[in-house]
């Protein structure tokens, strides 16, 4: 079936890193700083059907974007979420597992000249379309260039 | 310090199981039938600082929460969430890690004279105090009851 995600992971287009089950891509909506997807490489929709490969494989992936973001932006803490709810607004629906990684500021952060505020830091996160801050192309390489440069080998 | 949720692990109070390093709860809230949280046993802030065995048993306890509950409920989907928001608004924060567990349903479901409709399907969940639904203990009982005797041991 086709599939979005999939299509998404072959272009593998400017990735953060990857790992051999995991890609990591910046998202466009940067409301909260160094918001990320973490997204399964295979065609898989269900939490419960990965193998513990995978799983333990996305512990390491988890630690090292944690590490990455905290030395290059200071956020207080990392919201993880997997939903896939969007999948099933077709039918059939076709999910393809990807985590939302969303650092989460209790100050303001000056980046690129811009500023950016968290603005229901000790609060749930707002949805993109409550709150939508689509970066530039130039702002996304350099948001992905400041984390990139702060990976260490696991 | 002083931790609301180690309390709650301690008081062990009806959980629907528990494994060596994990216990789950029925939450209150049940606008999405089957609602869970599953907590971690020690208290331990960061999902980047588990240990490779306890994150190895989470998986478990996922596909054995997940089977339980589409054998009782009939769910199309879940959604897995871990946020700890909340401890932020305290001053020095002390999270400790719980996960949210949220069947997700195209269908009513009826269960114990009540009606169960997940009016936001195919989209992002409502958050508690967007569509409270507090049920009594007695129902809680009756939810957990039904998700237990499906639970096949890993």
């Amino acid at each position: 079936m086709n599939c979005d995600i999939c299509r998404y992971v072959k272009e593998a287009d400017n990735p953060v890193f990857e790992s051999k089950y995991w890609i990591v891509f910046l998202a466009d909506e940067q409301a909260y700083l160094g918001r990320c997807f973490v997204t399964l490489k295979r065609h898989c929709g269900d939490i419960a059907k990965l193998d513990n490969k995978e799983w333990l494989e996305l512990l390491g992936v988890i630690r090292k974007l944690e590490n990455a973001v905290k030395e290059a932006f200071g956020p207080s803490l990392f919201n993880w979420t997997c939903l896939m709810n969007l999948a099933y607004q077709n039918n059939p629906p076709n999910p393809h597992i990807h985590w939302h990684f969303m650092p989460r500021y209790s100050h303001e952060v000056n980046f690129t000249g811009m500023t950016f505020v968290d603005l229901e830091f000790g609060s749930h996160y707002a949805r993109e379309k409550e709150r939508p801050r689509k970066v530039s192309g130039r702002i996304k390489n350099e948001i992905v260039g400041a984390i990139r440069k702060r990976l260490k080998t696991a």
